[in-house]
């Protein structure tokens, strides 16, 4: 069989900045329906999987009141409302490992596996901000390594509470008055630096036995953290040359632990913007650019790249930026990135605060197709994670313009082989 | 307009002793789409919610072998689902204040809110075993009267959280680019003795502003607990005058803390069971309990009563067990309640294990009715917990057997007047 993509959608359950003001876009965050019928789209055009991003705090007034980047919902009941809509689509949700116990985080993901017949897929972060921290009664975070180290015992702890029970220990014997075989479950005894637990967890296995586990890690850190957990892994990739690096890196790092190369599907972030003609889907991304705020693009591209750039004159050129110290490498990414574009800093921001420097793929259908095969061709991409932004228009497009095109090339199901999320993973890969 | 009655039934995601091997019994509770199925049939019949019990570990061997009273799901996903499958029932769920952080309760039960679009009401527990803290990581369990101060905590920034978000704060005005209104938005800082939060909370307020509080408070610390929050308060009354000792006491209670006695409504404990005879019905009954397992019953029994009961020659008559020092007060009051039916120990653990001593409620749909009216009318009950023992079928037979007589009576609602679980109570309140 021919290799396949893997497409899976990031959500917010809030606005991205701007396009919610773009006049097809639907403000139906609150309503599970909206996102019931969302995942029906994504499940009738055989994406993966739908996936939710998450932080669990406002960033500061100004971006709360201008929409800049927000999340109002606990994705975990929202999974569970998307899962009840849906009967194949995989969910991927966003929980932190900083903040809550591994019994309470298996248990809440065992079921939603459970409820869904095996379609989760955990998002593991470790938490940007002291403000997130101190909601959960802490003064600060700990320090990024450290925070991985706890990352560690989190999923390890969890993999030891969901293996704790034995898919053939839930018997539902009526005759014989056996429900479940306790000598098949685990007593298990977790003591780590940061957590402890026991077992046996009270959820049995669901159809694809655990929950995936989704990751981004691109630190030295985050990476050998995704090397050893990752099922699915989003990066940021520009160039071929960086995604082949990064997939050497990874495959390397994975072969150390002991996995293959096929053990985790890594998939760059990708913009699409569709026209009719090549011109009108560049006009289009010129609008949605126009409709991001100067100061919520200054303050997300601060927030990003670690410069204050509230604090030089938005008109300047980029190119002409002196940021003197202080800068982490991230502006000079983004500089380099937009260098021959003619862009003053807001412009740049705005950009960057739309699409934070992924590949945009722009133009008619077929032009998007193309992109998305040689990325996934020679890039050696596993598939995409879509960044839509016009909700659900983009999805709507892409769903009935995009999707039909790569089926014809082959390099995306026409149908799901299998029912679990771990079963749309393997179909098609290498 | 006439005084109506409250009808919620108490619902466990795995089997109640004895009865999941029943005939008829579905043995379903890993399935969303059977919960949501049984939730279309209580909104059908206008119960007013449906409700989750919760144990976060199952209790021995013995009884997850035997099925003895087991719960496999965390109610959160599952209540999500359930709200998605359904448009006006309420949605009760217990979730413990001993083990996880207000921020992430309030943003979970307030995405469960909006979701569900004002259905759901949070029962708060303090939970009983150790074993359920060492899952959490602590040692044991704070003692009791410390696991309600603890509570009080909990639900008091939970509050705090869930108020922090005005509803006028949420714009969503696409053309001045406003999403929300910071200035609305309550930066609170909540410092107690076992809890730290601050906000605003992520989660705008629900059609029903904030989950309604249930609780079943009954120590002399547990009622002063549910004297400042419950809105529904459940409790086990066997005798009008016992109900109406509990009724005055809780009244005066909130009375002190200048709340009225229509802000909580009082809901005992029934057990139903239906035959087209009283006859059938006494046999169905008999039938039920002769599915408890001795072994289950006597374990059950011994915990629910702190004597061990497992140590007595279980086919002496109950009436000549002599307990010796240990009682706790349960069991005199268990023997009490039995004494006239002529029981062996474990015929008694057998019933005590089935209803708990609630009331049981055994006869033709007529004589079920009759009494469920002269509790309602006489006892001073709001309306009741149900605890339906066979799942669907108990559900189905009460929904059209009973619900009619008792709407024909006018006691219960023919339809639902509002959207909301607030709504649901406030109908035909005092």
């Amino acid at each position: 069989m021919k290799r396949q993509m893997h497409l899976i959608p990031v959500m917010q359950t809030g606005p991205l900045v701007g396009s919610w003001r773009h006049p097809e876009a639907e403000i139906s965050f609150l309503d599970g329906g909206w996102w019931g019928s969302i995942a029906r789209t994504l499940e009738a055009a055989k994406f993966d999987a739908i996936f939710f991003a998450d932080a669990l705090t406002f960033y500061n007034d100004e971006m709360t009141r201008k929409g800049g980047d927000i999340y109002l919902l606990d994705p975990v009941p929202l999974a569970a409302s998307v899962a009840q809509a849906t009967t194949r689509l995989g969910i991927g949700i966003t929980i932190s490992s900083s903040f809550l116990e591994p019994y309470g985080v298996a248990r809440a993901l065992g079921t939603l596996d459970v409820l869904s017949k095996g379609r989760m897929a955990w998002n593991v972060v470790t938490s940007v901000s002291d403000q997130e921290a101190q909601r959960f009664g802490k003064p600060k975070l700990l320090p990024k390594d450290e925070r991985y180290d706890r990352a560690d015992e989190m999923v390890e702890s969890c993999m030891q509470l969901w293996d704790s029970f034995a898919a053939d220990a839930y018997l539902a014997d009526r005759k014989r008055g056996e429900f479940i075989d306790p000598d098949k479950l685990k007593h298990i005894e977790y003591i780590g630096k940061y957590f402890k637990t026991q077992g046996p967890l009270t959820v049995p296995p669901s159809a694809q036995g655990r929950p995936m586990i989704m990751q981004a890690g691109s630190s030295e850190r985050g990476r050998q953290f995704a090397a050893r957990w990752a099922e699915i892994l989003f990066t940021y990739q520009r160039t071929e040359a960086s995604m082949k690096a990064f997939r050497a890196d990874m495959d390397q790092r994975m072969a150390h632990l002991g996995r293959a190369p096929e053990d985790c599907a890594i998939l760059p972030s990708i913009q699409v913007i569709i026209g009719e003609t090549e011109r009108i889907a560049e006009e289009k991304r010129q609008y949605l650019y126009s409709l991001v705020d100067d100061d919520v693009a200054l303050a997300r591209t601060s927030m990003a790249t670690g410069v204050d750039l509230t604090k030089v004159s938005p008109h300047q050129k980029l190119t002409d930026l002196d940021v003197g110290t202080g800068s982490t490498g991230a502006l000079d990414v983004m500089v380099n990135a937009m260098a021959g574009d003619n862009l003053t800093v807001v412009e740049a921001a705005r950009r960057y605060s739309v699409n934070a420097l992924c590949p945009e793929l722009i133009g008619r259908p077929e032009q998007v197709a193309d992109q998305m095969q040689q990325m996934f061709e020679q890039w050696g991409a596993d598939g995409f994670i879509l960044s839509p932004h016009v909700m659900p228009s983009s999805i709507e497009e892409f769903a009935r313009a995009v999707v039909p095109l790569l089926q014809e090339r082959g390099i995306f199901r026409e149908d799901y082989e299998g029912t679990t999320l771990r079963d749309h993973l393997k179909q098609g890969s290498r």
